[in-house]
This record gives structure tokens, C-alpha cells and sequence, in this order.
């Protein structure tokens, strides 16, 4: 009987410690490895119902990229696990990337429900914790490392700066890209640290020569950008001010306790959806990749364009990158440098800057207040010829004696 | 001792129910109410962490949404809960949408892992049942409907048809919006009922006169398109084939045994995302509703334009509703007409159909082949000013006796 007895609260006790683990499981986001899927060695392009990567692989088939595996060999960084974050790590753990390094110091709150990701039960988990749960549990066969902490005080900075040198797929190597995915008013809201993060980001990166995609949707929630940075390159976030702030939102509003900005899983899922193709395209190596791509989701504008880097840019290594940048090219074979000199067009301005744009005036008026909000002192160069009239209105006529204007008028005429 | 054996074994019995029922839980995708949130009755702006809603009404203090709170006095049918459909339900869930109501007859499967939204240990489930689970889970506020079942059936279909015109907020009230998020390869490959879900969704709205929405992306994962369709006003589904179809795919190829096609996470999330910001546009009335918007991933270019009805359409209904809705026009007061008339505009052509675009000749040339890749017989008549050169031709000048090639040409000699 006193067997029985001890047998009996064995089993009880075993049962209390498997429900605490269920319960811990579940509260973490759907489960371990356990209720999710078995490690896959090789991604196979086999069309079976069992095979997470068959629709990925069929990319090749379809003639759009040349070599789908190659996405296991990259890692990844995300600076920011909030709105736009999330929905970036999980899409590419999806795609089968081979490493994601994520960073954060936010914990989950209900008030983030309003966007895709995190779920109810995950509030008060850090994110980066919650976040690895989730998508380990989505695919285990992507490598994650977690970094619960802000980046902006010194000795994290450092910490950050040494993983993205060397938290590669392999130990000592450097990630292949990073992700700012800055939750524009959250990290305003907090500490403040928006122009501190953007800062620190866009200085590691000009550091390290490192490629980096800068994304951020405004505080009204109804618009957002992407942008490649490739240092010496292409601008870099201090060459110039984000393309995208808060529309005339009053910075002292904004701080007022009690006063939040607004989001929407929509402008977010747009923003994250738009950052990962780019960055499949910038690694796996098709389409076009886009230097900056806007979202202005009242009028369904979106705006693309280049920007070239600032020669007098604040930040040194920025002009360092730059120089650098230049001897490259002038190293490179004839044939290759016009092309490159195709892409520097038209005027000059006081900052240095020059964007190219494949979007037309009249687009850019008729979205003028929310994107692009161009920083003062830069001006569009067009890729698309002007309309006659407003082009060549200088111009006389030297072969018919009649000015352009006589011409416009007689067709206006007709 | 007896009655210690008894007890232990009662708790041993009720551990094991528990233990069974977190399993259950879990397998379902999260939790139960118990482990998401409580109810909230009515929608607060203040901004408290624990306030899921606060986001969402500081749209109104952003001067975005008038009234923010009206979004849960609407009940929204999707129809296809795959890659698209799913992203779409939980946006509208976490946006606090009234009711909604979903129909998909398939399973979870592995080979959806590549897309957002259903997670591995849901494989087996049906994806009405999952989801449903996920997004009760994630707002409890929400009403949903799930039915699991193929609505070509003429059973379930006329199910269907009583759903949409009786499952509204209130029982015996129709649904304000129904979204087509058919994934066309996924419906194709299966059954093969593509062409047929949208007709019968066509069919169902042109004779509700209800209003619907139409998503798609293309088997080469690299397109897609949203499109408003308000029976009698714009063209339907059968006025013209579907403006994304499979790029020069071989219909043949698609439905051999071991061939699938493509399908990134990044797309579908894109294409949910302009699907529901357009959903809210429609129903919260803000920013410009968009009839037609497409997403050419490879060149990141997003076509918009409208489209009016064909009047020779195939489907009786359409054709109904296009005399009533010229009933109803002719019966505004004028100044309302004169609104109307604008935007008929330009040439018609052998189908009757009319397309306004905001996009240029040179962007539309510049993404063919891809998207959108108009059905024959159909051109674009632009609300841009075509370049002189390619519109006015066949005119002759009146006043001053010479032509306009002539003047071209002077021009060209500049």
C-alpha cells in the first residue's frame, strides 16, 4: 500500500512538472521543437505537402533566381524586433536564412497587438526572448542569437559592433547585412534614442564598411520607407536627414505624457514585406535591388529612388568609406566606370547631394507632406525627360527663326 | 491510507485531463482565451501599455480616421484562407474589425511554412480551424464564422450566398466587404477551381450587389494585385480576365504531378498589407480607395488605375447592375454627374471597357511581361498628358497652316 502510495505521487509529481512545462511552452509561443517540425539537413525542391521549402525552391524553376540554397550561407542582423522587426525575422526565417542575430530591449506589451508577430499570452516576455521562441519553433533549421540589450550605451555598443564582425554563419566572419528596424515612436517614446540608434547604426556601419537596409514607417502610420546603404556608395543616414519623419508632427506633442503615435499591421506588414524582398534580392542576386523605396499608403504612392553620399557628410568615416569608394571605381575597366557615371546626373546643390527618381514631379506634388518630405536643401534630378514646356524653355530656335514658346502656342492652338 | 491512495489517484486523473488539454491548446496555436486577453467592451484611447487599441485610436488624433471606433460595426467575409487570405484575417483581427467570417476547405501543411501566418504544429488542421484558434486568441473582441468547405459546390454555395446576405454583424444583415484571397496556385494545383472560386465569387456579388475585393499573385511569386470591385460601377471579375495571371506560364506544366509553383512570404505579405490599408481606406474613409493596385516585386513598381464595367459582360448580373447604377447616376443632382462623366474619358475600344491609369506608357512598357499584363483587347487610356509627339498625330493646323509634324519637327531641330 505504501508502494502504491509512493508510486502515486511520483506520477503526480512528474504530471505537475510536465504541465509547468506545457504551460511555459505555450506561454512562449506555440511550443518547442517538439510541436514544431524535425531539422532538414539539405533543402530539397521536391513537391510533397511535408517540405516547408518546396515553394521557395520552385523560384528556380521559375526562371527568377538562379541558386535558392545560397540563402542558408547568409546572416542576418535586426536592430529592433517592434512592428517592422518581427515581421522581417519571421519572413526570413521562412525563406530558410542561415542566421539571425536580433536586437532589442523592449519587452512585449498589449499595446503592441495592433501589429502582426507577437501574441497576447507573450506580454511582459522580452521580445528578442519571445521572438526567438516563435520562430524557432517556425523553423528550426535557421540559427538565431539574441541580444536583449540597447546598443547605445558604450559598452553594448562595443558588444554590438564586435557581432556584427564576427557573428557570422561562422564564428569570426562578419553578418552579411544589417537591418535597422527602429520602431520610429516607440524608441522615441522610451528613451529617446531614434536619432541616438540611427546614429550608432549608421556609425558601426560606416566603421565596418558594412552594407546595411534602414527602414521606418511615420508616427501618423501612414507612411514608410526602405533604404540600401552601401557606405561610400550611397548616402549614408547622416549624409542627410530620414526621407521620412513625422508629417508636421510637433516633436513636443509627441513627448507629452499620456500622447502616443499611431501604427497599423497594414503600413508595417507594406514596410516589412518591401525590406525582405529587397534583401532577398540584394543577396540571392535578382530583380532590382531599390537604394530607397517609399510607401505613402493614403494615395498608394511609391516612390523609388538613389541618393549619392554626402562629400561633406559629418560623419568621417562616411568620407573615408567614400575615398575608398572612388579609387575603386577609377581601379575598375573603362566599359564599367561609364556605367557607374550614368548614374551621376544634373545639377549640383549646396549639400552635395544627388538623388536620382524615377517618380515624376507631378507624383511628387501630388503626395507633397507626407513622402517623400525631401530634407532642406536637396533637390530631385529626373531620370524621365521633363514635358517639353517646362524643359527647354531657355532654348531659342536656330534653324526656323521661331522661339519655342510661338511653337507651344500654335499647338495649344490646334 | 485507503482514502490517501484515493486522492492521489483523483489528482492523478485531473493532471492528466489538465496536461491533455494544454497539448490540445497548444497543438491549436497558442492558447485559448485563457492564455490571450479579456475582453474589452468598448475601444479606449488612452495610452497605457495595456491598452491594445491605443495605436489604432491615435489614428484619430493624427487626423487620419474621423471616427476610428466605427471599424467594429463591420463584418468582413474572406474568402480562401491561404498565404494571402490569412495575413489578411489577422490584420483586420488586430485592427479590431466586428465580425469575420472565413471560408477555406484545405488543411495546414508543411509546404505552407514559407508563408506568414500558420505555424508547424498546426499541419493537419483545417486552416479555417487554425486560424480561427490563432486569431480568438490574439482578439477576443472579434466575432468570427469559420466554414470549412469548397463554396463551388451548389450546396455551398447557396450557403454561401445565405452567409453574405444574412452573416453580417447582426443575424439577417449582409457582410459589408467580401475579400477574394483565393491562392491561385494552391486552388489551382488541388482542384483546380481558380477561375471558377472568383466566377463564383463574381456571380454571388454581381447578384447580391455586393461589394468585394479581388487579391492575386502570380505562380512566379514575384506579382500581385489588389482590385475594388463595386458591381455596376467598376469592372467585374468576368468583364475581363484577371490582370496578373501566371507570366507566360504553361498551364500545362502547373498541373503535371511534382510541379508547383513559387511563392514568397515577402510577396504575399506585401499584397495582404495594400489589401486591408485599402479595406480600412474603404471603410473607415480616409486617403484615396485604389480599384486596381498592382506590385511588380522585380522592378518594385506599383501600377494603380480604374476600370469600368464592360457592358457586353458575360455575366447577366454585371450587366443588371451597370443599368442601375446609370439609373442612379442619371438621377444625381448635376453637379454630382459632371463628377461622374470625368472620369470617362478617352477612347473605347472592342470590349466597351474603359481603364483610367495613373501610370505612364514608359513605366507600363518598362514592367511588361509581368505585371499588369492586360487582357486582349483592352488599352489604357491615361489621365497624364501623353508626350505630344504620340497623341495628337492625326490633327491638323487650323491657324496657322502648318502641321503638327511640321512643328515636331522644328521642335526636334532645337
Amino acid at each position: 500500500m505504501a508502494e502504491a502510495v509512493e508510486r502515486l505521487q511520483q506520477r503526480v509529481e512528474e504530471l505537475e512538472r510536465e504541465l509547468a512545462q506545457e504551460r511555459r511552452r505555450r506561454a512562449l509561443g506555440g511550443g518547442d521543437g517538439g510541436g514544431g517540425r524535425a531539422r532538414i539537413e539539405k533543402m530539397s525542391p521536391e513537391v510533397v505537402d511535408s517540405n516547408p521549402y518546396s515553394r521557395l525552391m520552385a523560384l528556380k524553376r521559375m526562371g527568377i533566381v538562379s541558386d535558392y540554397e545560397k540563402i542558408r550561407t547568409f546572416a542576418v542582423a535586426i536592430v529592433g524586433v517592434g512592428g517592422v522587426g518581427s515581421v522581417t525575422a519571421e519572413m526570413l526565417t521562412r525563406c530558410g536564412i542561415g542566421k539571425l542575430l536580433l536586437f532589442d530591449y523592449d519587452k512585449v506589451e498589449l499595446a503592441n497587438m495592433n501589429r502582426l508577430f507577437f501574441q497576447p499570452h507573450q506580454a511582459g516576455l522580452s521580445k528578442v526572448q519571445a521572438a526567438e521562441h516563435t520562430l524557432r519553433n517556425i523553423n528550426p533549421d535557421v540559427l538565431f542569437e539574441v541580444h536583449n540589450y540597447n546598443i547605445t550605451t558604450v559598452e553594448n555598443f562595443q558588444h554590438f559592433m564586435d557581432r556584427i564582425s564576427n557573428g557570422g554563419l561562422e564564428e569570426g566572419k562578419s553578418v552579411d547585412l544589417v537591418l535597422s528596424c527602429v520602431d520610429n515612436f516607440e524608441a522615441r517614446m522610451t528613451i529617446n534614442t531614434v536619432p541616438v540608434f540611427s546614429h550608432i547604426s549608421t556609425k558601426a556601419c560606416n566603421e565596418l564598411g558594412q552594407i546595411w537596409m534602414e527602414s521606418g514607417v511615420s508616427e501618423n502610420a501612414v507612411s514608410g520607407h526602405i533604404q540600401l546603404i552601401i557606405p561610400g556608395e550611397s548616402a549614408c543616414f547622416a549624409c542627410a536627414p530620414p526621407l521620412v519623419v513625422a508629417a508636421n508632427i510637433d516633436e513636443k506633442t509627441l513627448k507629452r505624457e499620456g500622447v502616443c503615435a499611431a501604427s497599423l499591421p497594414t503600413t508595417m506588414g507594406v514596410v516589412a514585406g518591401i525590406l525582405v524582398q529587397n534583401v532577398l534580392k540584394f543577396l540571392l542576386n535578382f530583380g532590382t535591388v531599390s537604394f530607397y523605396l517609399g510607401y505613402n499608403a493614403m494615395q498608394d504612392f511609391f516612390p523609388t529612388m538613389s541618393m549619392k553620399p554626402n562629400p561633406q557628410c559629418d560623419d568621417r568615416n562616411c568620407r573615408k568609406q567614400q575615398e575608398e569608394y572612388k579609387k575603386k571605381v577609377a581601379a575598375l575597366p573603362r566599359q564599367e566606370v561609364v556605367q557607374e557615371e550614368e548614374e551621376i546626373i544634373h545639377e549640383d546643390n549646396e549639400w552635395g547631394i544627388e538623388l536620382v527618381s524615377e517618380v515624376s514631379e507631378e507624383e511628387l506634388k501630388n503626395s507633397s507632406g507626407l513622402v517623400p518630405d525631401l530634407p532642406e536643401g536637396i533637390t530631385v534630378a529626373y531620370t524621365i525627360p521633363k514635358k517639353q514646356e517646362d524643359s527647354v524653355p531657355e532654348l531659342t530656335v536656330e534653324d526656323s527663326g521661331e522661339s519655342l514658346e510661338d511653337l507651344m502656342a500654335k499647338m495649344k492652338n490646334m
